[in-house]
């Protein structure tokens, strides 16, 4: 399998000048439409070189992100081109999220979304990476989508890189969630602002406040996000941990509870979203004042 | 934080309104496109609104990426649209891969790329989510490029899915590998093609072949695909383990050692990228043919 990282500094020549020849100085300012353009030939030029010799080529997403828009139009080309030459894509994410929004990467990949406007055909990939760290529920929708679509999924199950081992390999002396929170922890050490919090925060679900306690004794100086209030059926009045150390110490964060408000409570959507921002909000600032 | 998860089903119907009044008929065709701007509107409404109660908005980059290079656009949109209001923006794409790839989804979220055409901004997000699955070496790039820009990095610890027990919080018995391989194994069982083969693969890296034998067993019908060959410093000649139920049990892909061959082996770099490649299959078959 040829692997696609294309990097802008390290095109194959022919596919910079190329670039730099068709469009000349009257385009200069557009940087990352060049360099997209650039990096779609270079991959394209790559595939016809190597691609007699392999089955797929697996573009990593990363690289094709890092120029925005113009970064996505080249990685459907670059798909649309292997899958003319009789190359399988395999889509390099290693995404993972949550039920819900892992149906969202799975549209994006080898799904297509429903809109007002019609259809909209995701990359159509052949198969892709995904993150198994969220568990299974968070990976049936993408296995899901790539039964639909007769598509492959490759988990993560241990990884190329050394650091690997250390959260891969150990033999385990506690649950992963307090191995992570200690190596949080760490990390965030010598990242200490000067109200005392660091820079480096931890996404600690709100679903269960019990782990919220034991991760804030573990992670004293880190902001924690806390998902999972309103949808999912957390709520902020038993977050009081995650504040503990500084009001600034924990941000609650919802998503469909404030935009889908008027769902329930009729009226105006932008009306009834600001009432329910409100009122979180102030349960927030309810617990901050009382600890 | 406000979440921002345009679902293109439930926008609000002002924002759907909007553009199919702008656009009219003429442009029908456009799916992707209108549906992005709709998208747009209804997160910059939804800003207008829950905004005042907030310090941050939380793009979900899922919801943009199912709608391609639109969404992309208007992923930066929402992010400019969200600064003007004074509001900080965590991209939440729960990233994380090998360190030279994570270099790249820093430079996507809150840094620049340098390319021959000159700098190209990434999303500039204040804050992103990232997925430490990888071990510290993986975030390490990600938390240089958020300390250079000034953001903040969070980090999942403990996910707010119901799912995220089975991998995060159950006493280990065994290293996370294994439990994960389990996993994969199971959740290919029902999903066997005629080959024997499962449609559910497991990313397994070349540089611990000592650990593919062990995968092997936990994993029998598991196609895997295997990173870290060549500037790794993996080897094919290792992995006979992962050839062994099937020819096509196990995919080896290598990147850098063939895109760039011709820095070693000197000559084209088209020449010297099929040349690459070609011992790199062969040295595959032979391990199937000895196998």
């Amino acid at each position: 399998m040829l692997g696609l990282d294309p990097d802008p500094a390290a095109l194959w020549p022919d596919a910079v000048e190329a670039e730099a020849t068709a469009f000349g100085e009257a385009t200069i300012g557009d940087s990352a439409g060049l360099t997209a353009a650039a990096v779609e030939r270079h991959c394209v030029d790559a595939m016809d070189a190597a691609g007699p010799y392999c089955v797929a080529v697996k573009p990593q997403l990363a690289c094709f992100e890092r120029l925005g828009a113009d970064g996505w139009q080249a990685l459907a080309a670059v798909t649309g081109a292997a899958h003319k030459r009789g190359l399988l894509v395999l889509a390099d994410g290693k995404r993972g999220d949550v039920p819900v929004t892992a149906r969202a990467y799975a549209q994006a990949l080898v799904g297509e979304t429903h809109t007002p406007f019609g259809l909209v055909r995701g990359l159509g990939a052949d198969a892709f990476t995904a993150s198994p760290l969220l568990g299974r529920d968070a990976l049936e929708p993408l296995l899901e989508a790539a039964d639909a679509a007769g598509a492959g999924c490759f988990c993560l199950v241990r990884t190329s890189n050394p650091g690997a081992a250390e959260i891969q390999d150990e033999p385990a002396d506690a649950p992963l969630y307090e191995r992570l929170a200690r190596m949080v922890a760490e990390l965030g050490e010598p990242r200490l602002g000067s109200c005392g919090l660091s820079s480096v925060g931890a996404v600690t679900g709100a679903t269960r406040p019990d782990l919220v306690a034991r991760l804030r004794e573990l992670m004293p100086h880190t902001i924690f996000l806390l998902p999972g209030v309103g949808a999912q059926g957390g709520t902020v009045e038993a977050l009081a941990p995650a504040f503990e150390p500084h009001p600034a110490a924990a941000l609650v964060t919802a998503s469909r509870s404030i935009v889908d408000a008027h769902r329930d409570r009729g009226g105006e959507p932008a009306e009834a979203a600001a009432a329910a921002a409100e009122e979180l909000r102030d349960s927030a600032w309810r617990l901050v004042q009382a600890g």
